[in-house]
């Protein structure tokens, strides 16, 4: 799989899929896209790893010289798809994002090793357990005293010993703080129970409840420094009405959130997912 | 049409629904809500009037009886559907929604009077009277000075004079002052090209493609004095992506204001809309 | 909770209310509706158990008389929501619908008491039993033979002993023979892995891709004789295109079955859905 | 703006983008897709006219060289998107589609000339009038003798003087003969007021409504030979409920309608819609 982003030129499609059909590269998927505003050239090409006479370390040393062409802020990378993506999860107490991604996991829809799942409580160990999953209890102060700081390092070293393609937050409720943002920038998922940018922060459901809104939704995005302000991979509403008091609506939100959840995990997990700025491509 | 909201308590059901059936009252629809944090309730009944020994006006003394045992604080009204709903429409240069109501209109399903238009320019003027509606051309001058002050007054006297049942702003653009907000509280119905609280303010498409959203959403709301900060009658969302521009989004955003501002407007004319606080019920 | 269907006439609602109101009964919420094609009316109460001064059995006896004077076509129940609803699960082979509301049982979204699953098949049973909950397999030979006969006449008793409130065929894939149909009318419900009436019977969504549709769907329905064409009680969409193969279509399908079944089946335990003929009345 | 389809092999992106990058083309907007079924191929390239040193019959001759590598089953066509758009309209009585697509056209959302308005009723001439626009009436008599013959025979002479790109029956409610549809293939557009390939035929609200269907739905298809089956561009549908009568699916319907006509006859304009068989590409 090449992804691939970078100043919109002439010459750039051509200059890909010329050096793939000289290889003998068999194309299955290609998407492209320019942003008019930024000018900025964005692609996607799957390409069959059968079909090519070299492996995917040959394949980027090559493909490097291709690029070369294409001016000097070319971002891309070449993933393998026949590696099997690792992936964290970190939860809290509310446990319906995790049940939903692991029973995607157990009826092979979603194909992945979640190397381990992290809870700042133990609530949901033992689901986690009977899946066949390490759980770690990783127990977080109140507060943003050393404790907190300490209880950070522990899981960024628990989480980065798995090389993880993937973090998500799956309801993890605490706020990362900037280092981690920054370390996990790109990789790490977070699913906001609200339609950002409404109701940014806690209890979005009684924000919506008391503005009186139509309609909830939820909202993946990648996990930035500003809280709730990251890029957007996918979002999804579900009315409501009057008659919905805010457990209703908390009730009915988990539903959104789960499938926002899993659908922005998979896109990213397939190298859909492009990130320029603030925005992002999904192909 | 009965409609009544006040706090909630035995016997109030019982009470209408007695005093209905005594009279031989055929309800050919009824609705009730209570909101649990309000402790408000909320109830619309439909009557056929033919049903009743007595007209709308010997009802209104009846019940006016009847609700004293409710409480002193019962918000109610009776009307009567026979008489035709008027309906004052505020335009500006952008006609999408204009277009819609009066096609709606024309064809039937929308079975009320519009008594004029009234436009901020002079652009849609020959649609409006293609469909044998006067149009009023009251120009509003930049700045918040006199001459604005007097172009809402102008604004008024034209539509008070007709007695409308709704006062659409159909992408009307300018800010109503705050006592015709007052005047015309419960009446005003606007439509914002966002799904709010999200984008309040101008250029709502931009600052949604700005952030990355990937639905776009058009919400219908009472006018107040509090910009785009009414109680919501309605709202929608369509999906957008990275493939969007703005001038997409305005586009497919366009489907949503229309049919979200008909939904809005016909439910409001049904009486199917009750105000309570910042919240609506919409029966 | 009471929920009542007859045909309708004046004093119904009055007779109802009246009742209540004379014995304190608190009215939670009621909801009414009048078929205008069959004349027939439906009404839903919740009234508040501790409002009365006596208890289910004396309140059945009581409204026993109140019912009479509405005509003999009256199908009522009163139904005592501190008891705990029982479920039994049929299951197969693919478990997406079974992970689903195990997770919603077990995360307290879904407050009932599941009291076993049934499998023609055993690979639900590992995950059933880290729920705690009994798994049954009841194997089904092919053909229509006595082999077939005997395995249902096993899993009606199975299922009889528990005496549930629901028997939901969770992606089941038995079509039940018509004596169970006559057996659990109105208990049985089955989730359609497309948007009935389209793509009735086996394979939906490689009927759906071979037409070239646009949006695909499921929908929860009460299992009657006739395969898939049982009153509907939920259904719900999404989209699809050109780029979906039929294996894309049944992964974004199962999104849709699980809440359908989920919303479907809560609605169906709630005495929210009253049937009457083939369509239902959902409150 | 160029489209493509032919039998899947390797070579064909490189050869269109390495012909475009020689010639200097810019290429806009590209799309891609392999149906993994048929094995068949399909790109829609948006290149800039004006960064091709050539105008498009050269650039036609150019490229048929460039095709001819691709096998001989190769359908393809380049056309000039400065060329406007011309669309003729078939209607009855009923208006809302005609008034959806003029408000559109007026408001300069739909870029097209609507060269004539043809009912086989009067009731639309005058609103077609009043957009400048000729309206011919076409009256159709019943049953299928020479009359309804004759009426097809002049429709057609109208219709194909125009040498329209796109002929649109906005519930149009006649069913075109055999020599009509194949004259048309590929051009005429059919909204059908149900979710296909439910409720074929006529009167699809009454059929959905005695179903008992909790969503309605519309499509828009080319028409074919056999009815309402013919490659499907484009489909949406509204939630209904218990307390929707037929007339209320028909109103609800009617802005399903509309959408989902303006959406795929804007595709069609946009050659965006690539047919293969009975299923559609749409880019």
């Amino acid at each position: 799989m090449i992804t691939l982003g970078c100043p919109d030129r002439t010459g750039i499609v051509a200059g890909i899929s010329g050096f793939l059909a000289e290889a003998g590269g068999w194309i299955v998927g290609a998407a492209y896209h320019t942003d008019p505003v930024t000018n900025w050239f964005f692609t996607r090409q799957e390409v069959r790893a059968d079909s090519l006479p070299f492996g995917p370390a040959e394949l980027r040393a090559r493909f490097t010289d291709v690029v070369r062409k294409f001016g000097p802020r070319v971002d891309w990378q070449i993933t393998d798809t026949a590696e099997r993506r690792r992936v964290v999860l970190l939860v809290s107490k509310e446990g319906h994002c995790l049940y939903d991604l692991l029973g995607r996991v157990a009826s092979g829809e979603l194909d992945v090793e979640v190397t381990s799942v992290i809870g700042n409580h133990k609530d949901l160990a033992k689901i986690t357990e009977a899946h066949g999953i390490p759980f770690h209890h990783v127990p977080f102060p109140a507060g943003d005293g050393e404790g907190k700081a300490a209880a950070f390092a522990q899981l960024r070293q628990l989480v980065d010993g798995h090389h993880p393609h993937a973090i998500v937050l799956a309801r993890f409720m605490q706020v990362l703080p900037h280092e981690l943002c920054a370390a996990w920038a790109g990789k790490a998922l977070n699913i906001h129970h609200s339609f950002l940018p409404s109701f940014v922060g806690a209890r979005p459901y009684h924000q919506a409840h008391t503005r009186g809104v139509k309609l909830i939704g939820a909202t993946c995005h990648y996990v930035t420094a500003e809280l709730d302000a990251g890029p957007i991979v996918e979002q999804d509403v579900i009315r409501v009405d009057h008659g919905d008091s805010v457990a209703d609506m908390v009730r009915k939100g988990r539903d959104i959130e789960k499938v926002v959840l899993a659908r922005g995990l998979r896109w990213h997990l397939e190298d859909r997912v492009l990130v320029h700025g603030n925005r992002t491509v999904v192909f």
